[in-house]
């Protein structure tokens, strides 16, 4: 029997989420031991010898070896898989929206999610170009949805995956979905996709 | 004779410089179009055609395809080439680091030089978590690199290239190098290794 690989996770992240899907979609057996990022369990000593970044999610891989980074981890999770393009321009393109998504998408998305459900702040104690950039990191999927039913290629691939974590609740960020239809529209395949139940927000 | 591809970079962004080391180190022919930044080209609706998301690096590749963000890019470029661990751990580590610059290390080492060097912005009316995020972003890879010459496994990768087009220049945002003695030799040893003459702040 392997040994299963475990996943230093919180099932509020996104981030976290997207490990544990590959691994279930790929049949990879895991442990999941949560891990609160709000209390501060990311930044106690035993913790930083997992990730010295002090972040979720990490891993411990099979043979004892530690990878952090979401999509880094599941990138080595999905090598060899349908997840990754083998046509090496597909898979380009699919590098290009995971980098994008931790660059230009996450950093307004989920942080407005994080700050406006999970911390309580109020709208108004926000820097305001968190909501425009994320509006237009919306509108950037959209005009790709529109055009093809998934990012990149012909079916799903991690740059889906990497994508749905945050966008499919991008309403607790006080975005808008029903603005994106083609967007709204990958929401709900891919989450079928994934099997998982519908992401409502009230 | 193969057709040159075309790469849309500023001479001013590390981001950019990134791809072009990459491509002279590999050997690929390329044509280089500088393009300006800070004076809108990039938003103009000729550039949006290239890259909707209105950012270089874009590559055009021999074929005519479009290849955006400066990771994808390098990643694409050096497929199969030495710059790419053929270890599948390796690899990911060196994933993990590429997705932990853009994520981590690219938002205030980068986002400093530019607003203290090139827009001229007062160091008091930028945010000041820009420089203790900054800072520890340095302090991570110092503590890496007291450990191992590169950032993975035993010779240079990708990792090391996307990590030092900010990092060698990190004085223009106010970062002390001298304070991390490790970080500080490797710049010296990937700029040697990429045919670079050292950069100097003053």
């Amino acid at each position: 029997m392997t040994k299963p690989i475990v996943i230093y996770g919180s099932s509020d992240s996104g981030n976290c989420l997207k490990v544990r899907w590959v691994a279930e979609r790929l049949g990879i057996p895991f442990e999941w031991i949560e891990t609160n990022t709000f209390s501060g369990e990311t930044r106690r000593p035993e913790f930083l010898k997992l990730n010295p970044a002090g972040q979720v999610p990490v891993v411990v891989l099979a043979d004892g070896r530690i990878l952090a980074q979401s999509n880094a981890i599941m990138l080595h999770l999905a090598e060899n898989s349908g997840l990754v393009p083998s046509d090496a321009y597909d898979r380009a393109k699919m590098f290009e929206w995971l980098f994008w998504e931790q660059y230009s998408h996450e950093p307004y998305v989920a942080v407005r999610i994080a700050r406006l459900h999970y911390l309580k702040q109020r709208e108004e104690d926000l820097d305001p170009s968190l909501l425009t950039k994320g509006a237009a990191a919306l509108a950037r999927l959209e005009q790709q949805l529109r055009e093809t039913p998934h990012l990149v290629g012909v079916g799903p691939t991690l740059a889906d995956v990497a994508l749905l974590a945050y966008t499919r609740k991008a309403e607790l960020g006080g975005f808008d979905l029903a603005s994106y239809p083609s967007v709204q529209a990958w929401v709900r395949r891919m989450e079928s996709t994934l099997g998982l139940a519908p992401f409502r927000a009230h």
